[in-house]
């Protein structure tokens, strides 16, 4: 294995396969936060009602979360759709909590699953894709996607180049009815997700770094185990980004497939069994205390299933 | 042709088909702001630099253009992207854009091509999809990306119909590459976007309101006129919002196929043409006056230009 000290830090696959290598574990921890599910003593004084309010405590809960996982995982992915419910407001949140992460030294994938055309999509590219002295938001990566045609990847992928930045293609999603234009089979005998599979292979094969990852990932549901294995198999230079594991169902055999057989290439996100553990019965303990406590818990929980059940045990052999 | 003023105020589809008829005219103008191109009366003073002062000039300028086009057309299109690339600052310009057409009476279509799944999906939709009262955004419809499957459909299709707004889903998008997944031919002789329309036109028909049309547009461009015949026999009930009018390449003879016999079904968006008229040779006269006597004077052309090669001038002749 080559040694991630001698990675381009300039480079999006090298970047994150840096930090997974250092860290021990492929796992990002998802910010989705909800109204309902915060802490008694982050809810306690807020008004649910008041978006400025809500957008306060969804800020100071992202930015507790950052602190607590900050040391344990490489990569955080906070979820725009619960900061854009809020409005303005909550975008300004969404900005707090991206530059914590940022400043703590986390990969921060923006999961906001944008996509248009042209010079649309050149505005999406620049407003997330590189750090905060190059664009407004300063992310590592996007989540894109390539339902209107690998046409409108260009931009994001040009400026992700340009940038030292990335991006994450839906793929195959981990939602129960994404057979139904993702599973078609057409014509020259591919499913719609192999088309958009070999374009992402496509572009990673034109900027692979040192580690061998190149600068476009893929999202890929753990509740499809089968179609994890193919797509590895299929696009040997892009990290997989995995969601769906734990809350939804995928567990550490289903995501096996995702790993390279150093336990790189992918990453695995959590984020309700993470963020809202203290919800959870196991976590009393811990949660009576503290409910950061609860959250460190089921980070440690987390990384040790995935290195038990999956190639990740190999990362976390050397660097833990 | 049933009385516009006997339809559901509180039905997207009529709403937005009285509206039309009201204004006498399927045209949207979209408020797509660029740093580059906005008039010289606002760019002076302005910091490129700087994005609080580009979104409030971003600001300025989409109220100033939606203060010349409001007593000409039904609704105007935000693009989110432009507004998002500036940051939360940027965001707060666009709610500010979007609170204007509102309260000018102006139907306002979110493009912001939102998707995701379950509860991330519910959010998105919880953001736009209502009036101000109802969310953050206030809007009364939204564009939404179908790739994840059409069960990530259902919570925006639920919550518009619970708080009397739309959808617009991309079907077949106008740029040059949307033949990569939309156009590939699947098993059972449909081609990804019909089966996009199928979806679309289930959804409207059992949403069909007084006008006739559902609750669930479909997003067809003017640069592919022969799919935008075919996609209005397949989707009888759905309103398709048509882009690539204008600036892209399309012509009136492109986007008639979009329209029923009475010159309804369909909105026509226009943006840089309109928007940014001044800089066109053509409006010089006005423009030297006043940048919005160009903007007003385009908007006018292109109602014209509609009117005359579409069965949206029968709109005109009884309305106008």
């Amino acid at each position: 294995m080559v040694d991630p000290d001698s990675f381009s830090p300039r480079h999006f696959g090298d970047r994150l396969t840096t930090a997974i290598s250092k860290k021990g574990t492929p796992l990002v921890v998802g910010i989705d936060p909800r109204v309902g599910q915060l802490p008694e003593k982050i809810k306690n004084g807020m008004d649910a009602n008041d978006c400025e309010s809500v957008a306060n405590a969804f800020a100071e809960f992202g930015i507790a979360v950052i602190d607590v996982v900050k040391d344990l995982v490489p990569a955080v992915k906070p979820q725009a759709a619960f900061f854009e419910q809020l409005g303005p407001l909550g975008m300004a949140a969404l900005a707090q909590v991206v530059d914590h992460a940022a400043a703590e030294g986390l990969i921060v994938v923006m999961d906001a699953k944008r996509g248009d055309i042209g010079s649309t999509a050149q505005a999406y590219a620049q407003a997330y894709l590189g750090t905060k002295s190059q664009t407004a938001w300063g992310c590592d990566c996007l989540t894109v996607n390539p339902y209107m045609g690998f046409d409108t990847l260009e931009p994001f992928f040009n400026t992700a180049q340009s940038n030292g930045a990335g991006l994450f293609v839906l793929c195959k999603t981990s939602n129960p009815g994404s057979d139904a234009l993702q599973e078609q089979l057409t014509e020259g005998g591919k499913k719609i997700h192999q088309h958009v599979a070999e374009e992402i292979q496509r572009l990673c094969a034109q900027t692979q770094g040192d580690s061998g990852y190149g600068i476009v990932g893929a999202v890929v549901g753990a509740t499809y185990p089968q179609q994890l294995v193919e797509l590895r198999k299929q696009m040997p230079n892009s990290i997989l980004l995995v969601p769906g594991f734990g809350a939804q169902g995928g567990t550490a055999s289903d995501v096996a497939g995702a790993f390279d057989e150093n336990g790189l290439g992918a990453l695995v996100n959590s984020s309700r069994g993470i963020i809202f553990a203290y919800e959870q019965h196991r976590y009393q303990a811990q949660a009576k205390d503290d409910w950061r406590l609860a959250v460190k818990q089921a980070t440690k929980d987390t990384i040790e299933i995935l290195a038990t059940g999956t190639n990740a045990g190999k990362l976390t052999k050397d660097n833990r």
